[in-house]
């Protein structure tokens, strides 16, 4: 699992992702991937995007900044997104935001099996508090 | 910059702040020191530690998990610890709490010249409620 291979395969992901391209979710995230400690499995992964996507329509993830020393990667993304009510047991409401999330990835046969995610909530409160 | 250079800087880094060795933090960020979009400088950065430590006198830095690509380090770090008062705008008061911060840092001259950091609040506020 050279670096390139890698982040090319964690860019690929961004795009399935970006594209609502489930069926191909497989080929990136491994049958037993946690989150955030909890073990979702591939299915279990899926459902969180699926939900994701539901209560955000326009979800897109931009990768700002992209570390990588295998088998693990470091991302920062940026969304810029319309949550239609709740996110984060915040009140958005269809209100726009921007935020960033720091994530990171460990891959094992080039699968994302593990993954330790944190959204900067403090910052989505004071865009709330200002509106 | 190696990444072996840059892992033994970022580990003495860490040392140093754990040591409240605030003489020795020039050895390890820059003149321009940005953190969150915000420029600090050294003076600035010093007294953002400070602060921290006088308003949780028990904080110590452990890192979680560290990834290297010069002239990124992206590092998992892992709070437990007692603010004796406000913490993220949350009502703390002399609660022990447990959380992580992901965090990515660009170096410069092996200085660290920007931080973009997030702290897991939602994690903090349900141990919080759960109180």
């Amino acid at each position: 699992m050279t670096k390139s291979e890698l982040t090319r395969s964690y860019r690929d992901y961004i795009a399935c992702l970006n594209k609502r391209d489930w069926n191909s979710l497989g080929r990136f995230v491994h049958e037993n991937a946690k989150h955030n400690g909890e073990l979702l499995g591939l299915s279990g992964y899926r459902k969180m995007l699926e939900k994701n996507v539901s209560d955000i329509p326009d979800l897109s993830f931009n990768v700002e900044l992209l570390i990588a020393e295998p088998p693990y990667i470091a991302s920062r993304l940026r969304f810029d997104c319309t949550p239609k009510e709740m996110f984060l047991n915040l009140s958005v409401l269809g209100q726009k935001i921007s935020f960033a999330e720091n994530v990171f990835y460990e891959f094992l046969d080039l699968k994302i099996v593990q993954v330790w995610s944190i959204i900067d909530k403090a910052v989505i409160e004071a865009q709330l508090l200002h509106h």
